[in-house]
Order: structure tokens, then C-alpha cells, then sequence
């Protein structure tokens, strides 16, 4: 690829617009040239315009770019979208009806019937809907999503048993605090604590997962007929949500052909060889204690999915403990996936 | 009572113990005057014995005791156990054999047939099972056991909806490192993490809730036939072990039904009004982010169980999350009123 | 004491305000009826108004008390400031102009000439300066304040020490979260973490103690001549500041005096029996490894200063640990504690 | 260079020899071949007598390799020590005698007068040293020490600083509990607490501070005269240690003067351009709550000292924070830039 494409970042100041600034830096295929943000940062230095909470110093890349405003006027066609849900429902369609393709991490259209909520792993083919959302919306540019932070970990440990019938699923969260953003949690709510609720969190987990499993059928996505049921919880944890699954199947299924199925799945992003996916998308792992987060979120650069401790379950069939890394796989890597999995395809 | 019964602590110089002694300060009833530990210790005033693991400081009352080997030879008839698995067993049957009312916080024998696995708002009646257990053994003495500190959360919390008619329930723990004893837990393995695992312990939630929950039958329990399964977590929470439920009953139930099956429940310590009963075992709490181990485990002095979030499963009928004091209500406070049962219902 | 007098709390919805409200339950000599807040609580009762962050559940004596907005026009006398900095220094003086005792633990007037900054164990003295304060501002009310909750550790372990000449005294802080209010510090910045600043924290600590340990002089208080140092950092503990001191004396003392100095303190609220008086205010521990904030913190009920570990310093002459519980002895109990002064010395 | 340089680890399965077994994947000039560990591990691969307690798994490249004992009888030169102090002493004399270049992370020889405690930044003329230590222990091998993991912090934020004639350094440490091995620290003695000691350490800061930063003088190390106070705090972090520090110099000096000393420090790693040497030894940062371990020491591949917050002391010169990476700077890193060093001048 001889020349790299430039994007840019919508939501640019806040945390999850720095973890785009973060996850983009040296990419090979995309060039971040343009960050937009509110009327009260556009203008100034992102250096100035932004407290950088990740670790180290804001990245000198982007220290002197000044920051936009966020209003449709040319820059880049491709723009991530890391706003707030208060504002990304107007202006992402803006962006996208003059012309933008912006893909986005914000929840705002994620169950829009028109709008694909992209694993690239697990359902790529819900980019055809793009076509029914262009001729419904009658937009030239378009709008794609990527999950909620704990829905991806639940749906990457299931697509690849998606095969055996998933039928019913329990799910138990212990959500890391970098998933709520900044300030995000208080401190006094969750130190020596766990707080039994996320707000919003269990329907998004529950209708989201039905939509990615689902099937695409013409301009609408025939959601997976499985029950899904999340408790989710917040634990002190820096990064990483921990997820302990119970699962039942249509087929008859063994453990070792589920951990099989974990082992050999591969997607379109490995397929075609994008530079952001990971190897391996899912990982069993063998020790009795694992996945942990603050020992494996890191890996392979936080894009893989880590299961464990599969064994059966005396109500359901069988039960694991699933882990991803919420700001990586559950959000700026996530939508850099699903940009690199539209350029592979000759979306962009 | 005009006067009050010597009790003993084998095992008083682990964290268990220390447990003991602490809830033991000021008892109405119980007097402790003999604390048995190992030969090391043996000999030993107990404040040079032992290093303090709970707050403040050894207490004044025990400070200078001499600490007994962990041989029958006389001391107090009741003697509550906080030994390590790894010598209850001939210790306390030893003791038992020797005329002794073991009443034990150990796993040892709480799955023998003739053992109660008491917990009192719960099954009293199994107390019953002494009869045979004495018979069988040919013991002056006998072994009254308390369950495992998660096991408890759930049964208590399950024990109101009992008449319902317990069909499957699903449990996910996340439990506080205070419950793995002195030094326990790695800080390494728990500081800023989440251990997806804790050896044994998923399946003694899994059979002492059937058999807690199940019926006496003459010499023996008939366990309870709902199916039980277990994922078992550690988080960084000093005390309280937090609990999220999937449950299905026989009957109809409404949500209103549930909560005021917990807010009604009451049990033989309440009916008898023993001193470390709490007025109300299980507290259902109304607030959406409620009950949080910083928050709610040290009210009731730790003896009740809270509730909350009860809302639909859509896999099983309902869920809900649940907390207990792990030391406390599951370990030497839950000894401490099984002993208190006794000693109302006579056996003492 | 026949009849306990009637007290407010301005600022009660906050989180200080809230310890205010847990501190004063089942007081024996104060009565509190008054809630003061924001016009925006106004008029509701206190439990609607309040989002109650402490353990367990909105204290039954306050809940239905209807909160008032914060102008003087009647109610208790005595009124407890729990208000923030933004708005107490106009509040708080219209109701000391209105007649009203404000016993503050607000910054605003701290270091103010005419005002007390009250430790009643070290300086109870001060509150000579109300006359000046009187006549000077020409009110029928007055104003006292208690310190800073970094400060007060620092001076209760100075006190008894001063008859040596403190001459330097450098200081670390390791703070809890609490000390921050709520939401306050934010969960990612703290989780795992240390933030080695406290915005105005050491200047406050530094002056503070000058204040407090100088000499009444007629209408203002002549500062100690010792030079502070000061260096705060905020630490993942719930409760309790740690304080590490270095500090060098006029006169030559020996390790024993210094322990005994401490041990033997005695001020005010011991001599005159306070009720929220600790038996002795600075407990000196022999353990090499205490005090700690999480073993310690809430012992003699949160009033008394734990010291520990003292020694030789290379550089000054001694060096030691030291730890309060900041927001007991730090705020809602140092204040309440100087309205019990205030009250056996007649100015009530 | 041509041809990577064969090495071994003692101690290879303890966490200090993970930490080497990690630090040294990949490096350029060290290929690691030997892994000694106790009688009880040889023998078997090190992916089985191991517990890989870092992130991730045990690295591939060393997965296979059979672990020997740790006696002298072949195997690499150049061998470095992760030892536990309890064998250390013996063991490290055993193989210098027989000829091999010990670069030891214990603490056992450090203050041995013709031991070299090496920081390569600061005393690399230390390493004249080993002919003395050569002549008088009459080896033809010898042994290199690395300091306690908290006196590098404090040392290499005080090297540049060495030129204004250092008089006096008051230090508060706050330590990272990875500074404890494996399992160190149990989670109930620091899981949302303080503890305000650590054994041996306040003494090992003291001391190899005044020998490191001392002149060499033939035969021994002449410290340096300044005298050093320590106060050493264990905090729930898991890696990076955090000092708070006061200073006082013979010369005047202005913070200017300060900082740029820091900024401008190079040393002989960077002049000599090692492998592992940071490009810049000690950054200095401007933010006003910088350096914070959880967000700055993986930078600069956790080889670089922080330093942040420098401002006039009212009792000593001057105060700062500095902070470095304690299993890294502190003791993996330090003993692989030892040899790096040692290579490059031509000593392996």
C-alpha cells in the first residue's frame, strides 16, 4: 500500500478519542491528520485542548495538530467516532449525509436496523447492509459500528461456537473501570469495592450479542434466536473485562471440539491478513487460573479474545471464563478493525 | 442465664481463629477460656502465640492465656474449631470421641452423612441428625459444621424461595480475599486483577447448598434436587463475598412474591431470639447499585445477607445479586450462632 | 446533662455533610435538627435530597427531615459547616453576623487572624480569639474552625512534643481517597496508582500547623517559629492518612521521652471528659510495622492519632510514622469535638 | 558485533529470574542459554519447574531449555544472579572462583569493600574494582552488584545532582509491591492499606546511596559524606517505586540549574550507546502531579528515572518526586546494563 489514508478522529479530547490517538499512532495503512472535538477545544493544539490520561505524554504526532470543530466541511471521508452519546446521534449523521464514512464507537446507532454492528471475525458480511442504509437514508457516505465494550468479549468466545447452536447463554461481568470512561467511576465508589451495576449495560449485552450472531438478510439483520441473560458488575480493575459464561447448545458438543472450535477460528480479518487483527482472534488457555487481566489483557496487542476453564456446567451444558481488553478490542482497536476490514474490501 | 458456659477454640492462632476470638469478645452466653492451637504454640501466652492479622490489637481478654495443645484432656465441653483442613479430621474426632460438642468452621466433615451442615434460619431441624450420628460413631460427643463462606451467600438468599420450589439455580462469586485465611492470596496475584478460580470451591457451593437445602430423613439429609453450578472468582475486596443469580423455581412467582419471601424470613435464631441472630437475615435493598461488599458487609454486625437488582432472566425465570460477610456470617459467626441453636434447643 | 441542645449542619447533603450526619447519631448532647443545603435540595427531604455514599443506608433519625436552603432566618444556634470552600465564606459569616456559632470544617476562614483553628487537645487557648473576633467584625456570632485533615494528624503527633522546641519538621503524606469528597478522585487515577500532588495541601499542611501549635497573642495567634515541609500524595486507601515525619528539637530528648510524651498527653477533652473525647489521643504502637490505615483506622471510634515506628534520623533528629482517620478526626469529629470544648467552657 | 555473547541466570525460576528471562528475550548482544536454579528444579524444562507469574506465558524461547543445578562445572561466563539472599552468598563466590563473571541483582555482596555496586550512569569507574577484588579474593572470575531496587530511584535522581555537592537527603519511599518477590506481599496485609516498613530496606538506601554516588580510591569505594535518611512504605502498586524527596546542597543552586541538570545527565550507558541504556537516564516532567507509576514507568522500556514536582524545601533546599521502574531499573534491567557496560569496555 503506497500511500496511506487520512482519517480522522470525531471526540478526539475525551478518553476514548485519545485511545484512538493511542491505538492509530505509526498505523500502516492510516493516517490521523484531523481531530474534531467541541466548539470550546476546536482551535487550540490538541496538546493544549486535551489532558492526556493514558500513560506517558500525549504522542508528539498529533501534540500540534489544532483541533476542529466537529461540523461537516471537508477533512478526511473516513472518520472514527469516538463521541459521547449525548451528542454522536446528530452528528455522525451529518458527517455520513455529506458524504463521510464514519465508523463509530459510540452506542448511539449500533440497533439501527440499517446500520451494521461490526465484529469483522464473526459477521463481515453485515457490511452489505450498508447498501440498504445508503438507499433508505439517502446518504453518500454511511455510518458502521462496533459493540459495546463487554458485548465483544462475550461475542468473540461465542462465534466460534456459533456451529453447535448457541440456544441459552448466562453471563456474569466483572467490568474493568477504563470502560466508563473519564472521571469515569469514582474512586470511592470501587476501591476494596464491586458495584453490582452498570447502567444500560446488561440490555446492551443481551440484544447487542443477538444482532452480531445474527444472520443478514437483504436490509435487516434476522438476530440469533439464542436468549442471552448479562448481570454486570464493576470490579477494580484498571483494563480488562472478565466475563464468566454458562452456554447451551442445540448439538451435542464436546469439550474438545469447543476448544477446537476456539483454537482453529479464524475470520476475515486473518484471512485477509489486516494489520490490525490479531493471529489467533480467540486464545484457550490451558493453567487452571486463567485468563487474568492484569496478566493477559496486554497480549497480542490487546485484539485478541482469551477463554478459559471451559468444563460442564450442571444446568446449562458447559460454562468458561472469557476475557478482552475494553478499550482495545472493545473499542478504538475495534473500529480500526472494521476500517481496515471496509479498505480490504474496497469500502474506502 | 445467670451463668456463662466455658467454650474453647482449636485453631485459635490462624486467621480463623483470631476470627473466633474477635466475634467471641463479650458474648452473652459463651465464656472463652481455652484457646488450642498447635504444639508450637502450645505453652505460649496467646498475644506471643499469635501475630494479629485484624484491626487493632490482640484483644485484652485472651492476651495472656496460655495457649493448650490440640489434644482432648479436659477444657471447656464446647469447643468451636478454626483448624486447617489439613488436621481436622483426627482432631476433631478425636475430640468428639473424647465427649466434646465440636461445632467446626472446617470443610472436613461437613459432607459426612451424619454430620449437620447447619444453618439455622435454614434447616434446624437437621440438627436431628446428632441422634444417628452418635449411634453410628459411638461418640459421647458429636460434630456440628457450618458451610463454606460463598456457600452461605446463596443459601441464605435461596432459602426464603424455597417454597417455590428450586429448580436450576446459576451463581457467579467474586470473593474477597479475607476468605482465603493469612497469607492467603498473592498480592501479586490480586491487586488490580481478577483470579477466575479458587481451588474447590465451586464444587462445595454446588453440594453443600443441596444438602443444606435438602430434608432430613432419619439419619441422613435428602439432598434438595435442584442443580447447582458454580463459578467461582477472587477480587481485590477486603471482606464480603458478592454473589450474582440466575434462579428457576417450580412455581409461579412474582418478583413481589420473592422480595417479600426475603423481607418475611425468619428462621429458628430469629424465632429464639439468639444473641448473634440478626432481627432480619436477609435484607432485600431497593437501590439499583446495591448490596457492595465496602458498603453494606459490616451492617447487621455481619450476620445478615443482603439482596438486590432482582429482575427477569430471560434464560432461567429470575436473577439477583446477593452479599454476605465471608468471616463472619461464613465462618465464626455462623459457628457461633449454630452453637447458640444448641444451646437453646437443649444440646448444650 | 438534662436536655441536648438543638445543632444544624449547613452543607449536609455532601459528602462531609453526611459524616456529619453519621457522627452526630445518638450524640449525647447535641440534637441535630437542622439540614441545610443548596436551594436546589431545599424543601425535600432529606433522604430524597441525599445520595448517601457512606455505608449502609441513609441514617432513620434524618431521613424525613425537610432540608433548608442556607440562609440565617432562625434554627439552631450552633450550626456545623460542612459546606464547600466555593460557597462558605459568604454563608458562613452571614450566619455568624446572624448570631449563629459556626463550628467550621470548611478552609475559608482557617487562617484567618481573629478566627481559632482548633485542636482542643493543643490549643484550646485559642478560643480566646473569639473576643477579638467579636469585637472586630462586630458580630453576635461567631466562627471556629477545626484543620485541614493532613494537618491535624501532623499536629496531634507535634503536641506533645512541643515542650522539646520543634525546630524542623519535614513531612510525606500518603492520603486517602475520602479525604477528596465525591465524586472526587477518579478511579483511574488512583487504581494501582499513586498521584504524588493534592492541589493547596501543602501549603495548608505547612501553615496550618504554624497556626495551631503558636501562642495566643492577645487578638491573634503568634505562628511557632518552626520551619514544615510538606509533600503530599494521595494513595489507594479508603480511609486513614499515613504520615512519615522527620523532626528535629530544640532541646536533646531521648526515644523513651519522646514515647512517653506521647503516651502521657492529656488535653482539654480528657481533662473535662468530652464525650467524643478519645481516652488518650495519641497511642504510640511498639509493632515495627504499624500503624496502618486499614488495621487502625477506626479504632477509639476514629478520634484518637496512631504513632509508630520511631527512630533516629540521620539528617534531623527523629523520624516516625503516624495516622488519622481523616474524615473523623480530620472533619466531622474534630468539629464536633470543638463545639463539645465550646460547650464545657460555657460558650455555648 | 557478530556473534551474541552466551549467558546464564541462577535463579532462573524465582520472580526475579522471570524478570531476566523477560528483560532478556531478544536482546541484541546476550543470548541466554543457562538457567540454574535449586536441586529440586534441575533437571526439568523451565516451562515445568516454573510458574510463570509475569504477564502472559512462559517465553517461548526459553520454554525447552532443561534447568541445571546451580553448581560451577561449565555453562556460560557471564552469569547473572537472581538469587535468593539465603543461598546467594555461597553459590556467587562458588562460581566467581571457578572463573565466571557474576552480575548479581542480590543484595548479598553489594557492600563488600571490593565489590562494585554498580549504576552505569553514575560510578561506571567503579569497575576498577575488580582488580582489587581479583588480587584479593585471588579469582579469576568475579562478582558485579546492582543496587535495592528503591536506592536506584533515589540515586539516579541524585547523580546529576552530585555536582552541587549533595549534604543532605531526607526520602519517603512508597514501594511497588513486585519489590517484594513472589509471594511476598499477602493481598491482606496491603489490599487498600499502607504498611509503613520494610524489612532491611531503610538501612540498604541509606548506605548504597553514600557508596554508589562515593569516588573510587584503588581498593575500596570512598562514599560519598552525605547522610541519607530513608522512610520505606509498601503501597498497593504492582510495579514502580515512588520517593518523595528533600535536599540540601553545599552549592547554591536554582531550580533551573536543577532541572537542567536532570534533562542534560548522560551517562556512560548512553555515550557508549548500550543496548538497554535510555536514551535520557532521568526525564524530568513539567505536569504538576507527574511522575505516577501506573501511567509512566513502562516508558522508555521502564529503564529511565522520573523525576516531577521540584520546588523549594522551607527546612531543606529543595523536595521532588522521582520514580523508576523497580523490577526493571531496579533489578532485571540494571544487572543486563552492568554487563552491557562491562562488554563495552572490554571487561567479558
Amino acid at each position: 500500500m503506497s500511500e496511506r489514508i487520512p482519517v480522522g478522529v470525531l471526540g478526539a479530547t475525551g478518553m476514548v478519542g485519545q485511545e484512538f490517538v493511542s491505538f492509530l499512532e505509526n498505523h500502516p495503512w492510516f493516517d490521523l491528520t484531523f481531530l474534531g472535538a467541541s466548539d470550546r477545544s476546536a482551535g487550540k493544539a490538541y496538546r493544549e485542548a486535551t489532558t492526556w490520561r493514558l500513560g506517558g505524554e500525549t504522542p508528539v504526532y498529533v501534540r500540534d495538530i489544532i483541533v476542529s470543530d466537529s461540523v461537516p466541511k471537508g477533512g478526511p471521508t473516513l472518520m472514527f467516532s469516538a463521541m459521547d452519546a449525548s451528542v454522536a446521534t446528530e452528528i455522525e449523521r451529518a458527517f455520513a449525509a455529506a458524504g463521510h464514512t464514519i465508523v463509530s464507537n459510540s452506542r448511539n446507532h449500533r440497533m439501527e436496523t440499517d446500520v451494521p454492528l461490526l465484529v469483522p471475525e464473526a459477521n463481515s458480511q453485515h457490511l452489505e447492509l450498508l447498501q440498504a442504509q445508503q438507499r433508505l437514508r439517502g446518504w453518500n457516505g454511511r455510518i458502521v459500528t462496533n459493540p459495546n465494550c463487554s458485548t465483544i468479549v462475550l461475542v468473540m468466545a461465542l462465534a466460534p461456537l456459533k456451529q453447535f447452536g448457541i440456544k441459552n447463554v448466562i453471563v456474569t461481568t466483572m467490568q474493568a473501570i477504563s470502560g466508563a470512561g473519564y472521571p469515569g467511576v469514582a474512586s470511592l465508589d470501587i476501591v476494596g469495592n464491586v458495584v453490582p451495576f452498570i447502567g444500560g449495560e446488561e440490555p446492551k449485552m443481551e440484544s447487542e450479542t443477538q444482532k452480531i450472531l445474527g444472520d443478514f438478510a437483504g436490509d435487516r439483520i434476522e438476530p440469533l434466536a439464542a436468549k442471552v441473560s448479562a448481570q454486570c458488575n464493576r470490579v477494580p480493575v484498571v483494563d480488562g473485562h472478565t466475563i464468566c459464561v454458562s452456554a447451551q447448545f442445540e448439538k451435542k458438543v464436546s469439550e474438545d471440539e469447543l476448544i477446537e472450535a476456539w483454537r482453529s477460528f479464524r475470520g476475515a480479518p486473518q484471512l485477509k491478513n489486516l494489520p490490525s487483527a490479531p493471529a489467533q482472534p480467540v486464545i484457550y488457555m490451558d493453567q487452571t487460573d486463567r485468563p487474568q487481566p492484569r496478566r493477559d489483557v496486554e497480549r497480542e496487542n490487546g485484539m485478541a479474545v482469551f477463554t478459559g476453564r471451559l468444563r460442564k456446567c450442571p444446568v446449562l451444558d458447559y460454562k468458561f471464563v472469557a476475557l478482552g481488553h475494553n478499550t482495545v478490542r472493545g473499542a478504538a482497536g475495534a473500529a480500526v478493525l472494521n476500517a481496515e476490514l471496509m479498505k480490504a474490501q474496497g469500502l474506502l
